[in-house]
């Protein structure tokens, strides 16, 4: 099977908007067995739209066009794939009656271009859109399967999730099921290196993915049942486990802070932060979570000396010796912020992120993190960046990340994750 | 003038690379006047590639073929180009020296692949690389110019900066001058529905986006220099600021962290925040700014009730005679946290971020921000979301939104922005 992409909106031709959706529909067709030869961008312009359109058609199977379904004059697919089909456009009674709800909630009037958002071409099935007013639709002609989806990412993953998943799935070629794991301090290069037999097997399969600082292994078998599909995974999640423990933050969670929100929700510990350089990030790393009240009672961004003084008590013989820089301090805080919000454990973060202030002894990317719990009182120091990612931005998120994973390292073991 | 680009790898395909090469190409060449209406994406596929670059030929000025140049056996734009125009491959020779210089540096053998990237098609001029070793091409055949770039962003940028600007600069279209209006509180369609006459205009042009719970107007004018531009464009402006300006919260600022930073250090004040529900969101977002630090002095995370009290000196009686979600906590918290960081200004959020936590009274989504400054305390509510936009991240989302935006309504008047 065959699927081509076309992603439509002149904000995508004017650089405006990154177009993230064709990567994440050709990583999800891919799963399913469907191979994307093609992709598009075209702009708000129906006679393009509807080349385009035509051209996927003829040298496709299924055809995803993403973007164009909201209320503005912009908003031009429906028109043009009902043109194609030769059909008017009419309205769908549950997406009209949702609208019609949503605008009643808000007593606001409901202007005409927002029943666009409620029209699907006639003869076409309509795709309930879980995370917005758009509908999507579903429409088959000449062998060839068109489904249009809303351009915002979250409503288009959501659509496709929900609405289309169910309809793509191949009959009897067995299902999917995979498991990804995280690391945090290895190169994809030595991934890469290690597991490069095991990456050319057909069943399971083994692809590394990196971006953002840290790497990931998907592993995929097909099989007829969860245990065969373990059966077939379970040597290479050993080999995995046994070669890449040290930097494996988690199996099948998302990212660090969740696996942090688990971990110390299962360990039944409270914790604090105590934050100079990430300036708030842990604790909005965890708080993304819901439940995180169970064990987060709060934290401290002291970013002035001052504010490490007065709100974690952090004393200013320490700031004079060591700097706010310095593991002391970094120690000193999490002590204070452990105290202050009466936690079994906390966690602290102080460097330089940059560009400026930094110093010969101190350059941009020093940082500190303070770990204390009942049992130890200790400091980690970054580890040093690459080049290309001593950047204000990496440097937060890194510290970020590697607070965490000290965080969980205190609580987990390996064979827990 | 027309131009299209073409993105080449599989890897684009199998949705493991996010195609940023495109959206930078794309406005680049906006500001140079150059149009471009089609993005294609396709396989390291000889026969694709080929019907690819034929057809972008057939209907643009400028064709921007990126990847492919490289020495593995995947690389084949070269190629294919060659073949497009019924020539050989042929060695330039000041590629071919600093590819030998390289090697030599290194004492590595170059392998027979590696001198591929110093090919280019017969009768095609060399592009140089000023970060790598894969030569580009510019070619010119049947009133179409192809372009063959690298890859790798960091390479693609480089070159097309140094090798092809100075080539493609029109001699007397004029330059594309513009503007981006930010918003937040009014819908696209609201200004789709106000604004529409304009948005039908040729020069200047103006046209709407929407994402994230906030819409922008871009506002571009053609023009032959910046004045002429500003003339242009200044009839609309007024419309703009006069219609939605009480909305509007920045103009050519890329979010409303960076409009609230930028105030902050211009009216000299100093800042800190108390954030219960957005647990950290609002401090990370102004200190994710350089120089930040010039006014924000801190914050306090307040999760639990205890560390409301503890931490800003919310009164026991304040909480249990209106609780941790009111108007009352909101601003005393927002109190506590100036005296304690000692600041000219202070924000705070406390509310129901869900899924769970909410009661009749006080449904998921109901928060209060508090702000205090040398001359008020005062409190805000959030406005009732859509019913898609009630989720934990959305309602924490908005709120960091608006807190942020009730400090800079507190700074700055709308002729300013």
């Amino acid at each position: 099977m065959i699927a081509e992409i076309i992603t439509i909106g002149t904000e995508l031709l004017l650089g405006d908007v990154v177009d993230t959706n064709s990567a994440y529909l050709a990583q999800a067709l891919k799963d399913f067995g469907i191979n994307v030869f093609h992709i598009q961008t075209v702009g708000d312009n129906p006679d393009r739209l509807k080349a385009a359109l035509s051209q996927a058609q003829s040298r496709s199977d299924f055809v995803f066009a993403v973007g164009g379904l909201g209320p503005t004059a912009d908003d031009i697919t429906k028109d043009v794939l009902a043109k194609l089909l030769g059909v008017d456009l009419v309205l769908d009674p549950p997406s009209y009656a949702r609208l019609k709800t949503y605008f009643e909630a808000r007593q606001v009037d409901m202007t005409p271009n927002n029943l666009k958002q409620a029209q699907i071409p006639a003869g076409t099935r309509p795709l309930a859109n879980p995370k917005g007013l758009a509908t999507g639709v579903w429409s088959e002609s000449h062998g060839c399967v068109t489904i249009l989806l809303p351009g915002p990412p979250q409503e288009m993953v959501a659509m496709f999730e929900a609405q289309v998943t169910d309809k793509i799935q191949p009959k009897d070629a067995g299902t999917l099921y995979s498991h990804t794991y995280r690391f945090l301090g290895i190169g994809e290069s030595h991934l890469d290196d290690a597991l490069a037999p095991y990456m050319k097997g057909a069943n399971p399969t083994l692809a590394p993915y990196a971006g953002n600082g840290e790497v990931s292994l998907r592993l995929t078998a097909r099989a007829s049942s969860p245990e065969e599909a373990e059966t077939r995974m379970s040597p290479i999640d050993a080999v995995i486990r046994s070669r890449f423990g040290h930097a494996l933050y988690g199996v099948d969670v998302p990212n660090m802070a969740t696996a942090c929100h688990q971990a110390l929700l299962v360990h039944q510990q409270t914790i604090a932060t105590a934050e100079s350089c990430t300036g708030g990030m842990i604790a909005k790393a965890l708080t993304d979570h819901a439940g995180s009240s169970q064990y987060f009672m709060g934290g401290v961004v002291a970013y002035s000396n001052r504010a490490k003084t007065d709100m974690l008590g952090v004393s200013k013989a320490c700031l004079a010796q060591y700097g706010a820089v310095s593991p002391q301090t970094a120690v000193a805080m999490a002590q204070g912020a452990r105290e202050k919000f009466h936690t079994s454990m906390a966690i602290s973060t102080t460097g330089v992120a940059g560009p400026g202030g930094g110093s010969a002894q101190k350059p941009v990317g020093t940082v500190y993190m303070g770990l204390v719990t009942d049992d130890l009182a200790t400091s980690f120091k970054l580890i040093d960046l690459p080049d290309h990612y001593r950047t204000r931005p990496m440097i937060r998120h890194m510290t970020s990340q590697y607070a965490l994973f000290y965080v969980l390292k205190a609580l987990c073991e390996v064979s827990d994750l």
